[in-house]
């Protein structure tokens, strides 16, 4: 196999359990376990060990959600909000619920012993509520309004995936996109008022 | 030192870290370590091992929570809402925000292994919904509307610790809490009109 393959299969399955437990959930044998990789390719690809498994697998996963995000948010935002909230859907029940956003896991299974994890979730955080405020304010949302409306959705759609995760069930997101929804919606309305 | 003290000082010490980084975080290693307990101490008073430890502290931390939204959910609802972000204002700064909402944190960091975890989550985020619930009908909002907004509520805030410890910041915690405030006193002045 090529050396790109084996990297590549590692930091996938990595990833994977990033979603499913954050960093805590990344070890050496559960990323060999479930890559099938040989334990010598740990550090043959991955001088730095298990950190630097972490590390570019969180960016990674990061990045993914970002560029998602980056390209919903150009469309308008209610078919925006209502395509993400189908995202999350669909990434819910096709994990069976186990797999979650990357960022909050990370942020939440403890960055504060690496503070290269921190500033990543930290930087992650903030590039999605722009995304979201500047999708906001070129539907004539002010500044103000579009930044609460999105720290609210960031806010709440992590909050409903993890309580989708813990029901079992997807009607918390369904309840916070409807949600949001009326709040955009009610923002669009007091502009053209 | 008394039996009941090692017990519950071990107990404490597995509190924190699931607040820190959910049950993945609690190994006997970290309980001994910063509880200062004896090695021989896990398996005397905690026959079943870490994941009775996990359990049982995963459950008492949950409970504590559900005590403070109880508590809370007696006062008016605006008064109510002000006071539980305020809680949690206190304690994301008073841990220099490594402490974030227990329940979230097991849920984000793997409990599909475990099936009472599991459990436990669930129950406990339909607690706190319910509870959140009957304030506002108490309030005079009607079901459909109480439920949504609780959903919500519940979402948004736990959204909002998480980003809250990425950013190091109160700042998502302040604005979650003022939209949902808003969104409190609509519902109350349209069962008024």
């Amino acid at each position: 196999m090529a050396r790109g393959d084996t990297r590549r299969r590692m930091l996938g399955t990595a990833i994977e359990l990033i979603h499913e437990g954050g960093a805590g959930g990344v070890t050496v044998d559960a990323v060999l376990g479930r890559s099938h990789a040989p334990r010598g390719s740990v550090y043959h690809h991955f001088p730095g060990g298990r950190d630097q498994i972490v590390r570019e697998a969180a960016a990674m996963a990061a990045d993914a959600m970002t560029s998602v995000v980056a390209g919903l948010a150009e469309l308008p935002p209610v078919q925006g909000l209502r395509a993400f909230v189908g995202v999350w859907k669909e990434m819910l029940s096709g994990s069976d619920f186990q797999a979650g956003c990357p960022v909050a896991a990370v942020t939440v299974s403890g960055t504060t012993a690496d503070p290269e994890l921190l500033e990543l979730v930290a930087a992650t955080f903030a590039e999605w509520k722009s995304l979201c405020a500047a999708a906001l304010r070129r539907s004539g949302i002010d500044d103000a309004e579009a930044d609460r409306i999105s720290t609210m959705a960031v806010a709440s759609i992590e909050g409903a995936i993890i309580m989708c995760r813990a029901a079992r069930s997807l009607e918390p997101l369904d309840v916070v996109g409807a949600e949001l929804e009326d709040r955009v919606t009610g923002a669009l309305a007091a502009r053209r008022g």
